[in-house]
């Protein structure tokens, strides 16, 4: 059958893949991988997938596409404490794509691969009729018994969140109305800050140990802070109080909500952060603030969790009246 | 958001896949799972996804098409000698979907983890403009060093496949064409077979400790016995030698290829037997026949390997003269 792209599936195999293959993957000639356990470790599975005109735009490069399809996995590992190990990947390919845009794909996941410490166990290729979509599945680990769970906060914890929030959510709105930055008067380098923050999650990878040694509870900011922190309170019995003028904004979310208020609970609900948030006993605060610090990732106290249940958030801002508990919803 | 088919994102979570997830998922309340793996095992891992319009019909009925999307994994696995541990899913459900369709696709995924002894370890639901996706990762497990490969075929070795060979290519081509059964005068027990083992794969896990104790090399046949054993004889070096009069054919397949002798090339060559391809040491070939016929599978010689390279195809049958190197290619 001819191949779409003018490349076929064992070219496309042995010239993007194969490159990308863990020592176990046999160079992605057999039918399975295999991964030789380190013992006093459990493994840690994901799966998060991506699709075309859901996750990402149509006309993103498949390089950035690529690498948010491998973030989004990362960033739920750091989240549970584990470091990576590697990853599997089906490819849903669209009849008409180009050699340069299979390549670009191979060249993001090659880029992260060797930034986060991970490589290729196998995949799938397919035909993808409405369009791009990768469904990634990855595999870290942690010491036995030691994965971080949503569940784990205890009432007292501090709440910690990495780096900044919103970015990502006004991104979006950025882009799905390319009038917004000018009526918002932002710089191009906000825009760009905001823009790049949709396209490219940062997943925390570089915490994950310390996420292990410090947070009692933890989860990665996937789908809008504030029902994200709803969902650790249900899942550990606790209430979760956080102040809104604490929780860290970027300089280029500043400027946005500066020039347009209801645009804060957009951040504070917005989806696509991959931002960490913990929950840390008030004696390990200090120690996850300094390896934070070292790795040159931001990490903020924005709250508490206390004995009761749902979430709060404390503050004086208009918007803050609009929150609801509104999370994004899959579909 | 409104979700779609009445259902929201977590009511679904609930409802269809909590009930079949395993202890480490953590009830599908986490962002992710742990699994301890047992000493002393190598993890076996695999990704096959299944496309509504490529893989299976779009009428299909969803508890097929999930136990599809389970089995060709499953298959895998066993021609690898693992058994099974768990999977994880990424579900791409279309806009319109039925509570009737997604909880038949819960009760066939159930009565499968239940025939195979295997449990969900997460996954992620997304939407999926085209229509149903399935992307599937399973997961075995064999003893240290011991997952068979595609490679290791060694000239001497008897080549055995399990099952009956064509029947799903000959029932998709009868799903392609309706006329096709009453032009061969097919009767309807032979025209029912076939298009059932289209639907749905018979995966050979009962065996998949017989062929890590005695095959010296094995793949499943998804692209077609003659391309696939063609792959095993690159893979491992060595040439392959078949003979096609004793290519185990079902009943039906016999009765297809007698009205229509070309239709041997289609069972040959034709995609999704989804049997094992198993090259086993002339020692051990009596013990594999005898554990499949203690689990009540078909297995049987059907050739040899030796020095050389390339598949070799031996009858007398006219349609052999078409085959040429035919395998089904991925797109």
């Amino acid at each position: 059958m001819a191949a779409a792209g003018g490349i076929g599936e064992f070219e496309l195999i042995a010239r993007v893949f194969a490159p990308l293959a863990a020592d176990g993957a046999l160079g992605l000639t057999d039918d399975a991988a295999f991964y030789r356990p380190r013992p006093g470790r459990d493994l840690v599975l994901t799966k998060d997938e991506v699709v075309s005109g859901v996750h990402f735009f149509a006309d993103d490069p498949w390089d950035a596409v690529a690498r948010k399809a491998l973030r989004v996995n990362l960033s739920d590992l750091a989240a549970k404490g584990a470091t990576p190990v590697g990853y599997l990947l089906a490819l849903g390919l669209p009849k008409d794509f180009s050699v340069d845009q299979i390549d670009a794909l191979g060249a993001g996941l090659a880029a992260d691969q060797a930034a986060y410490g991970l490589s290729l166990y196998g995949g799938d290729t397919v035909r993808s009729p409405a369009g791009l979509t990768l469904s990634v599945t990855a595999i870290g680990e942690v010491k036995q018994g030691g994965m971080v769970r949503r569940g784990g906060a205890r009432a007292g914890d501090t709440i910690v969140v990495t780096g900044t929030i919103g970015d990502a959510a006004l991104g979006l709105a950025l882009r799905l109305d390319p009038a917004l930055s000018g009526r918002l008067g932002l710089p191009d380098v906000h825009r760009d800050h905001l823009l790049d923050r949709y396209l490219l999650p940062r997943p925390r990878g570089a915490l994950a140990t310390a996420v292990a040694d410090c947070a009692s509870g933890g989860m990665d900011i996937s789908d809008g802070l504030v029902g994200d922190l709803g969902k650790m309170a249900a899942a550990s019995g606790v209430a979760i109080d956080i102040d809104a003028d604490r929780v860290p904004l970027s300089d280029a979310a500043q400027a946005a909500v500066a020039a347009e208020p209801r645009l804060l609970a957009v951040a504070l609900t917005g989806g696509d952060d991959y931002e960490l948030a913990l929950s840390i006993p008030e004696a390990k605060v200090a120690a996850f603030l300094a390896a934070a610090a070292a790795a040159g990732i931001g990490a903020v106290p924005i709250g508490r969790a206390r004995a009761g249940e749902g979430i709060a958030v404390r503050g004086n801002h208009p918007a803050l009246a609009d929150l609801g508990s509104g999370s994004y919803r899959h579909f």
